[in-house]
């Protein structure tokens, strides 16, 4: 007999025990004559049918329903650089909530290398299993070209969900917060900490959602062309935001009469430094487990509040995004997610919230029924808007 | 809305629309409660504590239950090198089956590529992700490379089931077959025609099961070393059969006298040639779906007839072996598939048929619910006396 295990007892860990998925038929197999279709000789039909017209593999297979979720686990959660062995519960989970939330069928894929070019090659070689590639806690600034490099080497749907889930959420909770505030996005003044994945993606979505006054900090204060420690992608960056408007400095002097702070920093905010922002100001302090700014010293100088975690309101969660976004691309066999299929999808959270829209409710639930629905009609549409649907 | 699809009616087109399988969630997601457990924020501690102690993947994660089914489409059923795409439905096809026959969770992985050397790096970096490797439908003599590295670089099992899987079942009903006609291993004639895949391990498991006068032939005849146009796979193999014995020439030559007579050529076989068998010939004319010897010509001049087809009494099916090998290897985290087990196995499924033998019942039902158990517990058993077991 096994010794007892460690850790039995936690509720967390008894959950995980064997896993949390599995492998399913959809089809009888009951006896030889099921058999029979279902695999030889039936199946060979089949086969050469799409030997004969790849596009069949659209029609009589699991793959356009199916996306990997690729992870080197280089930066899982917060707990940075884990390995990939270590990654596969979130990996797991990730494919679970794709299931509830989506009905996608998602199979975690962690792999034994974090060289981008290796991870590359390695993911265009699985590309014919899967109808998406859904990449995950690949640390910054490996995944943007890791991304951006299989986007153009592939024709299915390829997305960094720590960059664009995190995102399109917060888009749409900045959207209705605005609202809330009598605030217009050309003249409203963010400041985002973090230019990580999330923090560089956030950035680009409020560009093209209108926001023109935008400041994006790292641990070094305001990333802006006039510093000499850029990387080539804070470089962009810099002179997408804050070369714009010349703003230099520190956080605290980025935050310094601000409109909105968005934060996926993972650091801490001084109070002093949040009370400083404008009257009816914006926080969103979306750090895990610990929020820039607890909620209850948010709010004492920020009309609307928002964290990461789903025991505050206003959670901005991106299980709200990537079910419906993969969703509404499978659906119309998307050969691409492009910034329309995002935008679309930040916009149809934002207008869920309706008029019920308050202080509290500037972003749905994650278990409201609406979301993936929603999410995935509006994302189906701007494919078909943006050209890349076959069907 | 779209035209009638060209194949709708046809029910095996029927039944792969959309697939044959799907994912799904072994744990509640009703609600946020759900949520904490088997995503943020709990499962970060699943997490650390597998970057801790990496055993605890074998706990806590699907991993140690999930085989990548793994092909690059070169050699898919009869049909040959159809690519990745095309093969799918096969591989979608095992997947099912070792869920069914085996309760093993089977992900289809088709290949962007046919080299060797990218096939084992790729496999290599998705290991920890599966807790084994079964090849499928990779061309010979490829095969037999990519199989003996994967299995020298990973510590789980790797398993090309177009060999092994055939060969295991074959050596099972041959010694069913042996029984019945009175015959001992030692003593007995072989000649299997065949020398790709299926063929090389026949031949070698054979061999281990104390067959000493074998000889395999390919489209030139007898594999001996007399040749000078054999691969170094069947110069390797020349050695091990014919060269023991000084055989050469034909097929024809082969089987005149011979005793049993297996064939995984996909060619066909003259009556007259299966005439001049030995009395009380075994023949198992395994090739799929047209069999190298009609049941109706082989029973003429054989007293024990098998073939692959599901139609005929005896059917040669891999599904009685590879569901069975991978639960069994599962259960007890075994590092590899071993001859030992390989061997257990075909034992445990001979020794199913029992006081049953008869001709026409050398090999049990694939619908038998106790050859995937029977299976399985033999496997395991041989998995601890090799030191291959983890527990």
């Amino acid at each position: 007999m096994s010794a007892p295990h460690p850790h039995a007892g936690d509720p967390v860990f008894d959950l995980h025990v064997g896993g949390k998925m599995e492998v399913r038929s959809t089809v009888p197999l009951a006896g030889r004559d099921d058999l029979s279709l279902a695999y030889t000789p039936g199946v060979a039909r089949v086969c050469e049918a799409i030997a004969g017209d790849p596009s069949l593999t659209q029609h009589y297979t699991w793959v356009p329903n199916t996306v990997a979720v690729v992870s080197d686990g280089t930066a899982v959660l917060g707990l940075g650089d884990i390995g990939p062995a270590a990654a596969m519960p979130v990996m797991e989970g990730k494919a679970v909530l794709f299931k509830q939330f989506g009905n996608v069928d998602a199979v975690p894929i962690c792999l034994d290398t974090t060289d981008v070019e290796e991870i590359i090659e390695t993911v265009a070689r699985l590309a014919p299993s899967f109808g998406g590639i859904n990449l995950e806690d690949i640390s910054a600034p490996r995944c943007f070209e890791i991304e951006n490099r299989l986007k153009a080497l592939l024709d299915i749907p390829v997305f960094h969900d720590d960059q664009h889930g995190t995102a399109v959420v917060a888009l749409a909770a900045l959207r209705n917060a605005l609202a809330l505030t009598g605030r217009q996005a050309a003249t409203t003044r963010v400041v985002i900490s973090g230019a990580g994945a999330a923090g560089v993606a956030i950035a680009k979505i409020l560009l093209e959602a209108g926001i023109t006054d935008l400041a994006v900090t790292d641990r070094k204060g305001v990333v802006h062309s006039g510093r000499s420690d850029l990387t080539p992608v804070k470089r962009e960056l810099a002179e997408m935001t804050a070369d714009k408007t010349g703003r230099t400095g520190s956080l605290a002097e980025a935050l310094d009469g601000a409109d909105a702070y968005l934060g996926v920093s993972g650091g801490t905010v001084p109070e002093e430094d949040v009370a400083r922002m404008a009257p009816d100001a914006i926080i969103f302090a979306m750090a895990n487990p610990t929020p820039e700014v607890h909620p209850d010293v948010a709010h004492r100088h920020a009309r609307v509040v928002a964290t990461g975690r789903s025991d505050f309101p206003n959670q901005i969660n991106n299980v709200l995004a990537f079910p419906g976004i993969f969703r509404g691309a499978f659906d119309v066999h998307a050969t691409a997610i492009t910034e329309g299929m995002k935008l679309a999808a930040a916009q149809a959270l934002a207008d869920l919230v309706g008029d019920d829209l308050a202080e509290e409710y500037v972003i749905p639930s994650p278990f409201d029924p609406r979301v993936g629905p929603a999410v995935a009609t509006a994302v189906a549409n701007a494919a078909r808007r943006d050209g890349v649907a076959r069907r």
